[in-house]
């Protein structure tokens, strides 16, 4: 009793401070930094989160103290005000919000207007002169105190609404509803809660505010809330704090107003107030866009020293937050009153200025301009947009999955071979197909955009076109293609091939017909920030890349290396893919050897052109990896066509490819298994790499290769692969003399491999997490198969907190990844670990990697920012982005 | 050097025993307890690896003390032999040996007859009064000795040999060649290493012992040697042993013969000698098979003296070693010698009924008896096997994987629809396919055995024979099928459809014809063996089984509750899969729920059944599982029938089938991703198991229904699941008045579940290890297709110890075991936890699993007499197997 009657259960705002968010809540806190800060906030005080759980561990029973320190807060927001709780002559209302520490759904709604009942209302008629705003106000309280806090189901309420407001086309608006039908709506409601619950509606304020805390108190072990705080791993033990706050109101005449504003332009991030008002309205008035709001430069004439306060508190709020904000505020009969201010949401220039302007003007610093973009908008940055005008007047035909992005027209085109055809003759194409398979890549890499009908954010298109910074949209279940006819269909509308098509990688938009675009501008506050960005960040940031092109991107954006080169996607260049497919079709190892031969001098080839670009950089080239049946083709005419190239019959070529087919390729002959089987294949790359390395040097160039051998799941895979990748090395560094300094590692994708990581690390000279085989294996879920079913578990039921092919499953992989590390630098201290997988890009993946102790995150050329921006953001010590 | 001069080099025979495997090596440990047994074992003495070590690290030079202690072992010897080393006129001539701790390959091979020279080779042909017999020894010892000790290429000599023997048809046999032209090779084969070399041949005995015991030593430096210690994690600093041994020989007259014998019956187990000899022969003219050997009754009348000899040390060692041997003996001039004693094999019905004898004969204890029979080998006795006489004459046309043990004869049918009418008519059918799916089911149901020519030994006809107790041979690739033609091909050999065939599943042969086959009997020994082993065991043992017939099958092996119901399984019983493709092929949750509607009372009527069989013992029963593309059809004319049956159109169906089409099927919409995604699917399967739970106890029968939720990644999947299961329960529970006591648990069969059980554990009431998918995920392998790579992985380059579908692979998916039981534990102290892959069965992952820590394993039916006996052998302690 003692302890409980010292202990203070109420804050008057202002009183606490934003460092006492589990005392005071989320909301609690920031109301209390706003009125600290000498912000004209409408008074009032918070119940701390304590007071909530003692409430619980009472079953309901208020901790003793608590109702008197309620009571007293109460009687000095009265004295603050000038109005009075209950008083009909000037009536205190006020409205009571939950705030626990975390924003969280299930918990309870705002109720409004607290402290109406007949006497007051009539007293609110008579001091505003207006019965139906008052009638009105009263109307809604009795409707959200009935629902929220006596627990009457929602639909009574809005089924006596219904009958006033009538059906159908004839039905009225709430607004169309005069006074007098609003107070008879009023006592039907309370009727209606009589009936529901045996009492009759509280009349007395103190008894409403009583009942209120309760509910909110109560609402904080609903099943709702309980389920969220399990999924997302909250404690129980929390508790929500209750805000109680005075009502002000913008529709009390024309001495009053409401409004929105930013401290600078939300668009271009220019230093000037950005916003807009209404004279006599509520904020709803200014969201419902009923009347035309006024832009705000216009308030300075009609309520010129409300204007003058308001933006003098403007910049005293930027200055304070040192950021820019979202501000709300109401003028209640000239009184100028805020009632929110936030950080203020940006697009990408924007958020780019702001920094910088703000590091200028010596309000922020570097480290803080760093922290402030959030890396996931750069990426708007780093790409083509369709133009915001044209997309006002040109609808989208359907959406996808925002798969890639950036923007860009292009003609319709289905086979990949018509696209080479086409963009030869100089004409835009956009790849249109059910899904793509690393036989198309050709069509891809002439293609302005690709669009698919099936496969998620990872299938095959994504990774290719994310790969060479393209636009796709990808599982566009909309979209279907007829062959026969050469049409496509998108919702409703079919085009035809040769028809323009545009196609917005960033929000996954399609468009009929030819867009504009904006194209990106890489200014001087980019390349500062990433300076900056450079100079905090602690983790080195590659690029995939599997041509001297993309190679050439990622150098220009930033990239310390290249992490992944995946040297498959070589065999699609040129006609180079018949001899792969002679290879793969041979039957003894001779045929194989002499299709092999070749493949070796383009291989050759490419990577001199690689360590051309890279010079002084490294370079981590991987052995063959794709199932083989990825390289044939699978329609009749290819197959007759290849016969033919390669003079078997199409039956024998149909027979090999059936042998070849696998049930899950995913899990089949792949990897270094293919290496195992068929060594030649890895002699010859590794000869390649070698000879173009011996060729670099010879010239001058730097060369640093890193042979990397994929799905290894032993010691003893890795340990063959790598002696016959050393014995070749040996081989040619005795043919040419030339001594190279490079070494032999492996990827770690597979849950074996990271458990056994202190066995791998023996001879891997070094590590790189192939995260998206490795989550593939770990959760059992096939990337190209989940597009089914990984809606429903991310956006709708949360079964996973994200996509986990986007966003690393910490919980499950980023433990293997842990151990992975672990157990490899314990074997070989020295080791050096990156990561190649899709999750390089991902800002909030990235941060993992960096607490696990990489070396790197290696990612497409076009994430290289994102990373290095994500990267520098964790160095300093936590993320600026809201959660 | 003191330290050096006091320490033993060199153990005479019969200084050491069994015990010091680690200085003396497995064999000369062995020897060692033959000599202290009082068994005549030529003479000799072993060099410890102590000495094998100091050599190494001396770069090849013997510790001090070595050589002399070698030389006084070997004049003590002198002296028990009576003749005496390089000595002309009594030559002792010895064999050098090898001995690791554990055998290996790659360590060098035995020389034989060293002591030989030009001198005493013709000392031996004077003692021998055979020139013929003395040559072929010196050439022997000149040819092992320049290869094995000299490195020089054993093909050169292969080469001189082949000159004097001739080539083609007409070339001669070894034996064919005469004393002089033996001689004339031995003088080449000098030659040749002097060539080699540049020095010439040993003729010191001494300088040859020297150069051998230095090889022997060298050899465990080998590059194989050292692969195979890699990749087995034998330590290098063991070292080898090396044995030098008098030699004495069954070819010095009528005086003296050699032979094998078995101190029991290794066929039927009888209680009385067993074996052959030969007069005047050498071990290997036994093995060679160029003259018939005499049953070694016949041995008492030829020479009484040593029959009765040998008859007595017979029993002696067996006594000795408490277990029926196999011994190998020479008789030179009269004399007995033991040259060899080890375990017999044996039969399994022999094993059996020694094991038993032996403890009736007082020989062994039940402990002893239990762990003596290798569980692998029990498998002989709960399966027919083809008669073996009549292999003898009927080849077998090929084999293939044995998949599944037992043997049966047929006509072969290639379609399941087929099988099914022949075997109503009366027909025995073998069904013959490229590869079963669950569409298959009716068809091999009613087939005597089954044979695929795709697929490997946990493929889906190798996985559904063997719940069925069904002879299986799987992936025979020498199998092909024409069914334009309906004919198979198997080898050389065109068969028709309607043709008797034969399969032999416990070998994987497969015979043209029908063959007799011999029934298993369980007799009395069996009863009695595995009374002990339940005894000792301390884990249950549960079954895998899917119908009643099944669960009956289990429960009279013993089966201690079911441990896998997979409720799919019935799906194809009679005509119900209509039912079935009909809930599949509903686009919306009322046509689902429709269809289902059909599917709940077949249901109800099998859980009624399992529960019936299963009276009082527990029953899991695991919601559905597979993809439904499983079961669908592919064939046009399927599509079109039940397009027709559907009331669609087949254009609908196939569109229908082709959404649900998956690139990796196995890590797709699956396991309880399905019942997340048609919640109504879990919620029949729920009602059913609870109506027919509710039914069987209001009728007396105990039920102990266990509910488990496949496939799960998070707790939330099986939340939601869990909380479905346990709502249905509480209604029927309600509705029915009768409270069944049930458990809701989880199969961990996913790297992430293994990973987070301990938040699962926080609502799963039970863990069951699915290592199958555990397996496949874990190594990222899928155990459709990697019969491909799997046979080379495993036998060829033992990158794996052994398939790791049959075998669970400790290092990597055990210790997702181990991490799953230990995390689930912490949460929930009671976790039943168990396993129901295919490792139940088998007998080194039993082991695993007790050690482990699980509860129960769960394996088919007819695997249970095989779990049970493995776990006893655990939990005595020791495999009695050799490793």
């Amino acid at each position: 009793m003692d302890r409980q009657l010292s202990q203070q259960w109420v804050y008057q705002f202002g009183e606490g401070d934003g460092t006492m968010k589990a005392l005071l809540g989320g909301k609690g806190a920031g109301i209390a930094d706003m009125t600290r800060a000498g912000l004209p906030v409408p008074p009032g005080f918070t119940i701390t989160t304590a007071a909530c759980n003692a409430t619980i561990a009472a079953n309901g029973a208020f901790p003793t103290g608590l109702w008197e320190q309620i009571k007293v807060a109460l009687s000095e927001m009265e004295q603050q005000v000038g109005k009075r709780f209950g008083d009909p002559a000037n009536p205190l209302l006020v409205s009571v919000r939950s705030g626990a520490m975390f924003s969280m759904p299930g918990m309870m709604d705002t109720i409004l207007n607290l402290g109406l009942n007949p006497a007051t209302c009539d007293g609110l008629t008579l001091l505003t002169d207006n019965p139906r705003f008052a009638q009105d106000a009263y109307r809604r309280f009795v409707q959200l105190f009935g629902k929220i806090v006596l627990g009457v189901e929602g639909s009574r309420f809005e089924a006596i609404l219904d009958e006033f407001k009538g059906h159908g086309p004839a039905a009225r608006a709430d607004t169309d509803l005069d006074a007098e039908e609003l107070a008879t709506i009023t006592q039907r409601f309370k009727a209606v809660i009589q009936a529901q619950t045996g009492t009759l509606f509280p009349d007395d304020p103190y008894e409403q505010l009583n009942l209120a805390v309760g509910a909110v108190f109560n609402s904080w072990n609903g099943k709702r809330a309980r389920d969220y705080r399990r999924v997302n791993k909250i404690s129980n033990d929390l508790g929500t704090a209750v805000n109680v706050q005075a009502m002000v109101f913008g529709n009390m005449g024309n001495d009053s107003a409401t409004g929105v504003a930013f401290t600078r332009d939300p668009a271009t991030g220019e230093a000037q107030i950005f916003g807009e008002y209404l004279i006599n309205a509520q904020g709803e008035d200014v969201v419902a866009g009923i009347r035309t709001p006024q832009p705000l430069s216009t308030l300075a004439r009609v309520m010129p020293d409300a204007y003058a306060e308001f933006a003098d508190i403007a910049h005293r709020i930027e200055a304070y937050y040192h950021d820019m904000q979202d501000l709300e505020f109401t003028i209640e009969r000239g009184t100028l009153w805020m009632l929110q201010t936030r950080t203020g949401k940006r697009t990408a220039p924007a958020a780019l200025k702001i920094a910088v302007d703000m590091v200028a003007e010596g309000l922020i610093d570097p480290a803080t301009a760093v922290r402030r973009i959030d890396p996931h908008q750069l990426d708007q940055l780093l790409h083509p947009v369709i133009d915001p005008e044209a997309k006002r007047t040109n609808k989208a035909l359907a959406s996808g999955l925002a798969a890639s992005p950036g923007a860009a027209s292009g003609i319709i085109v289905l086979h990949p071979d018509e696209a080479e055809q086409r963009a030869k003759a100089g004409e835009q194409v956009i790849l249109v197909r059910n899904e793509t398979a690393p036989e198309d890549f050709h069509g891809m890499a002439v293609a302005q955009a690709i669009v698919t009908a099936r496969g998620g954010k990872t299938s095959h298109a994504a990774v290719v076109a994310r790969g060479m910074g393209k636009p796709c949209v990808a599982g566009c279940g909309a979209l279907s293609i007829n062959e026969a006819e050469q049409t496509i269909k998108i919702g409703t509308t079919t085009l035809r091939v040769g028809d323009w098509l545009s196609v917005d990688g960033t929000t996954g938009e399609i468009f009929a017909g030819q867009m504009p675009t904006v194209e990106p501008e890489l200014n001087a506050d980019f390349t500062t920030l990433m300076a900056w960005a450079d100079e905090f960040r602690t983790i080195g940031v590659r690029a995939n890349a599997d041509v001297p092109h993309d190679a050439k991107v990622a150098r220009e954006f930033g990239a310390e290396g290249i992490g992944l080169c995946r040297t498959e996607h070589m065999f699609f260049e040129g006609n180079r893919i018949d001899a792969v497919r002679e290879m793969i079709v041979a039957d003894s190892v001779e045929a194989r050897r002499a299709a092999l031969a070749k493949i070796e001098p383009l291989q050759h080839a490419d990577f001199v052109g690689l360590f051309e670009v890279m010079d002084g950089l490294p370079v981590t080239i991987r052995t063959l990896d794709p199932p083989l049946h990825e390289f044939l083709p699978h329609a009749g005419p290819e197959i007759t066509l290849l016969a033919h190239k390669l003079k078997i019959t199409p039956r024998a070529l149909r027979a090999k490819i059936e042998t070849l087919r696998e049930a899950n390729p995913m899990l089949g002959l792949r990897g270094c298994r293919l290496g195992i089987m068929f060594p030649e294949i890895t002699e010859v790359q590794a000869r390649a790499i070698f000879t173009a390395a011996a060729e670099c040097q010879a010239r001058g160039i730097v060369v640093k290769p890193e042979v990397m051998i994929p799905l290894v799941s032993t010691l003893e895979e890795f340990h063959l692969q790598a002696e016959l990748v050393r014995e070749i090395a040996a081989k040619v560094m005795a043919q040419t003399g030339q001594t190279i300094d490079y070494t032999v590692g492996t990827m770690i994708e597979l849950p074996r491999a990271a458990l056994t990581a202190d066995e791998i690390a023996t001879e891997a000279e070094f590590f790189s997490f192939g995260t998206n085989d490795l989550t593939q294996t770990t959760l059992g879920l096939s990337r190209d198969d989940s597009g089914q079913f990984l809606p429903l578990y991310v956006d709708q039921l949360k079964l996973y907190p994200a996509d986990p092919f986007q966003t690393i499953d910490q919980r499950g992989v980023g433990q293997l990844v842990e151990i992975g590390i672990e157990r490899g630098r314990k074997t070989r201290p020295s080791l050096k670990v990156g990561i190649c997988g899709e999750h390089g890009g991902d800002p909030d993946s990235v941060a993992f990697f960096i607490r696990a102790g990489m070396d790197y995150v290696s990612c497409s050329p076009y994430r290289v920012p994102i990373a290095k921006l994500a990267a520098a953001q964790t160095a300093l010590g936590e993320l600026a982005r809201d959660k």
